[in-house]
């Protein structure tokens, strides 16, 4: 199966220039986001893991899958201010300013296995943010697992010290 | 098991005088998730369901999942602005002010069996909003499925069309 078929481009989305990568009729899709669980679940092989975090909130959709499926807990890291319990909270830049991600102070305990999910890997900066808030609270990051990677965008050189890997390159 | 006791209740979130059903817990623990789980696919029995609608973004985590056991695609609706591809928008009120959603056009086929799952059943303003979403497709709404229902907050005169049913009720 080409999973590419099954992500749609959108020219200028969220704004000018860029090309959006949307992965709906993946999700609408059945049997494809089935088989795209499945190659999700290969990148990570037998690898033990506690706590899967998906990035709001793109991130939840297969991050919940993979933590089912995975035998393992789930958190969220979302924008400030949508947690509603103690959080901790890591800037990032965008393109023009800054921007931040929290997560519960509870979400993972020191010495778990982490598993990071995220629907899109660009330019790294949430993932990089993402990673320090897991390490943070003692987390042990197994693996930085993306869904599609924009290679041209070079995220990678943001996740040195991680184990990336990426279902679909651009 | 007494899902209960994993829903974390946070006064004053996100403003003065709510008290915040906070659902992070269940969800970073995995054998009270998987247990929540099939309380809600118990509560839609053998029901064929062709697509499962969560609502932005509470409404993903069990949306993802109980689309996958029940062998359906699965859809976002989302706040504004934030779905790529051609939409259409249902706005809804709020204590003070309109706010709306919106679903992508090629969401739902018409006539498909349509199942709706949010975590929360609040004062039920997004949830009928979201019903006129999925019936603008065409699709047929088999359910309005949450995880927890504010009863004194009456969202359910607000569904009087829908079966509305909750598995923790407040």
């Amino acid at each position: 199966m080409d999973l590419s078929e099954y992500i749609r481009n959108i020219e200028n989305f969220p704004k000018s220039g860029i090309q959006f990568k949307d992965i709906t009729p993946l999700l609408a899709n059945k049997g494809a986001s089935e088989y795209c669980l499945d190659k999700l679940l290969e990148m990570i092989g037998g690898e033990k893991i506690d706590k899967v975090v998906g990035i709001e909130s793109r991130g939840f959709f297969f991050g919940t899958l993979l933590a089912q499926k995975l035998n393992a807990g789930f958190a969220p890291i979302r924008k400030p201010g949508k947690l509603p319990y103690k959080t901790l909270k890591e800037p990032y830049q965008l393109e023009y300013g800054i921007d931040a991600l929290e997560i519960h102070e509870d979400a993972i305990k020191k010495g778990e296995r982490v598993l990071l999910h995220d629907d899109v890997l660009a330019t790294g900066g949430t993932a990089k943010a993402a990673c320090k808030l897991i390490e943070s609270l003692g987390g042990e990051i197994v693996q930085c697992n993306f869904l599609i990677e924009l290679e041209f965008l070079k995220g990678r050189q943001k996740l040195q010290k991680q184990l990336v890997k990426s279902l679909l390159k651009y």
